[in-house]
């Protein structure tokens, strides 16, 4: 008998009917002895009808307020599988994430959590209860409804596995796991049965969209399993674990993609040591994630500076930088979106030194320009315009040997 | 400057619309120097939506994980209602009911206001913030979410009051104030200046439907003084105090109805000093209400007992005593529904002994078959039938002189 906690997103939640399938997954995890904790997300569109109230009243509402507004959303779900789980005759204890004892720091809608108080989730499961806990939220310091932010939940969900030392954590989402590329843009893509925790995190970084990548890099630290299947489609997920537990070591694993990228530019700033230091602490006191940097050496008084931010981030990194112009001392800033990024993962990249120049010949070959490049061990990724990455992911896919020829579509469910 | 609180119902913050609305009565209060708590109801139509939600998933959904639902309501509003206040350029902070420090007993749906911890409350006020809090709601001693039942508002807003020994609590509603008679049925009805909380609670016992008993209950111990007035017409409410600061004592002060009455008869128990308890700490036991008792004896052996309760909890009623007949020895038990209470009210009453009479006669002479009688110092009430009740009401109010000419309706708002 193992614990295990298990996690559905807002798609799969998204009706009543939806629910009653969810209750009836997680009771078969039950009754195959294990202790189970369920997170779950809002009912599919509540978030964005919630969002739409709160414009009305406030063009920029404040953040402190969304949290309570939003948190409602999953309040109701949990509401909603317990009633679902006791009708099959199951106990189950809906929690809020205060009451689930989640614990966060105070920045609102995009708070991190330090640390769980797991007590009363534990004595519920010692009672045979199945605890049903409201992912995205948690509670500050102050008392204070917070929420985590983007891909919240999944954060939720492994947080908890890790806090509980749960024997896995399972993602249910409306793809069957994670593929070589979006199968929506590469047809010949096929499901991976493993995946390494650090070619997950740059996937879920560069925009596979399965996982968030905060929830990869929890799971990673606390080595907690993870496995990744569809709600409602009954197979064998994607396993992400442990590299040196996997079976085969692979050049590339996978072609990802990002539609929603911003490109900042700043031009002329003063050659000095603080310089970056500056500009990047600023970014990161706005809470603006940074993901790829590029510098470029003009001479020896000026630097420029390039890096892309989300897209819903851009207009927010553009203030940022103008509001300290005059501090940073830089000429002209520029931004470009409409943007994409293409990369290329996989742990068997670091002793394979030919893959960045495959990488640039297809994609030069196939005639996308790329606009800014970025390298780590295991990926490589490129900046392109938006338009033109589909058309480079199906070459990437191609080139990198990835493409299987039966249909993998298949497995993805709309 | 004082402390007032305000409370604003369901129908009051129906919409966007209206929470602005609000949410400038509230700004108004504020200007005029006063520290305000405001305590908000669930939107309009939103509670009647999680009810139909739950219901597609239980015939009977448990308690305990429908208040976790309900509670989402005015969770809701209060986030919303507090980016109103802000977009007005004032400081307002939203509470949920745990955040507030409303500690409840553990009985979910219908759970009683243990104490009030006020200290984050009070925190808030001083800084200046305008405090908006969930009515409704609360926690138990067990860290579970927990909701008033029925009135639960008002019972917050004024169990607020009395525990920040605020200078008043105001109601603001959907009419003007307390009338004589609803003047939906009696068009001669007039608003009340003011009346004693003693009038009050038998007029919200007897479904005058302006304020909840509870609240008025909470009220008179506490010396909170009460004012109902219209979320929608700026007029003067009715202010509900101590009899001993009212200027005039009026025989009967108003005509209250209440059109969902059941009633129960249980026939043929053993005339011995334990049936009664037996029977109705069953039902307390239960949580059903009873309101009037009646009892008639047979012989020496066997007694009747006939009493009324609300329309919703007849069926409940009826299978409590079912369940234990067998202990209760009765012989027959009968449930009649599609009853009514007209009662007349008036602190006056207890001097002047010709009042029942009075009643009597006028149903008697209108054809109002009377069905159970029962009186108290400042009340008397018939049970009718429920088509009978708007005559009756009429009737009552033109023979206690509670008439005015001037068409009253026009205070009213539907």
């Amino acid at each position: 008998m193992g614990l295990v906690v298990q996690k559905f997103g807002g798609t799969s939640v998204g009706s009543v009917d939806r629910i009653q399938n969810v209750a009836e997954k997680v009771a078969r995890t039950h009754a195959e002895g294990h202790q189970v904790v369920v997170t779950v997300s809002a009912m599919g569109k509540t978030t964005d009808e919630l969002v739409s109230l709160a414009r009305q009243i406030s063009s920029h509402p404040p953040q402190r307020e969304m949290d309570v507004l939003l948190t409602t959303g999953e309040q109701v779900t949990i509401a909603l599988l317990s009633m679902a789980l006791q009708e099959k005759g199951l106990k189950a204890r809906p929690m809020t994430g205060w009451q689930a004892g989640i614990q966060t720091d105070p920045i609102h809608g995009k708070a991190r959590i330090d640390h769980i108080d797991t007590r009363r989730v534990k004595e519920c499961l010692e009672w045979g209860e199945i605890v049903v806990v409201a992912g995205f939220q948690g509670v500050s310091a102050e008392g204070e409804i917070t929420t985590l932010g983007r891909g919240g939940s999944d954060t939720t969900a492994v947080a908890l596995a890790a806090a509980l030392r749960a024997d896995r954590c399972e993602i249910f989402t409306d793809v069957t796991g994670v593929f070589t590329a979006d199968p929506r843009m590469a047809p010949k893509a096929s499901k991976l049965k493993e995946i390494s925790y650090e070619e997950m995190l740059e996937l879920a970084n560069l925009g596979a969209g399965v996982l968030h990548p905060r929830s990869v890099e929890c799971a990673m630290t606390h080595q907690v399993p993870l496995v990744v299947r569809s709600s409602f489609v009954d197979e064998e997920g994607t396993c992400v674990k442990e590299a040196d537990q996997m079976e085969e070591q692979i050049n590339v694993r996978g072609v990802a993609h990002d539609l929603q990228v911003a490109r900042m530019k700043v031009l002329g700033l003063p050659n000095r040591a603080e310089t970056l230091t500056t500009l990047f602490t600023r970014l990161a006191n706005a809470h603006i994630n940074v993901d790829m940097i590029v510098t470029s050496e003009h001479d020896d008084e000026r630097i420029d500076v390039a890096f892309s931010v989300h897209e819903d981030e851009g207009d927010e990194a553009q203030s940022v930088i103008e509001e300290y112009q005059g501090e940073l001392g830089c000429i002209k800033v520029l931004s470009e979106t409409g943007l994409a990024k293409v990369s290329a993962v996989g742990a068997g990249m670091v002793t394979n030194p030919g893959v960045a120049a495959r990488m640039f010949t297809s994609l030069s070959e196939a005639g996308v320009r790329i606009k800014m490049v970025s390298t780590s061990e295991i990926k490589i990724s490129c900046v392109i315009p938006k338009g033109q990455a589909e058309k480079a992911v199906r070459e990437l896919h191609t080139t990198f040997g990835l493409d299987v020829e039966e249909e993998a579509l298949a497995g993805v469910v709309s």
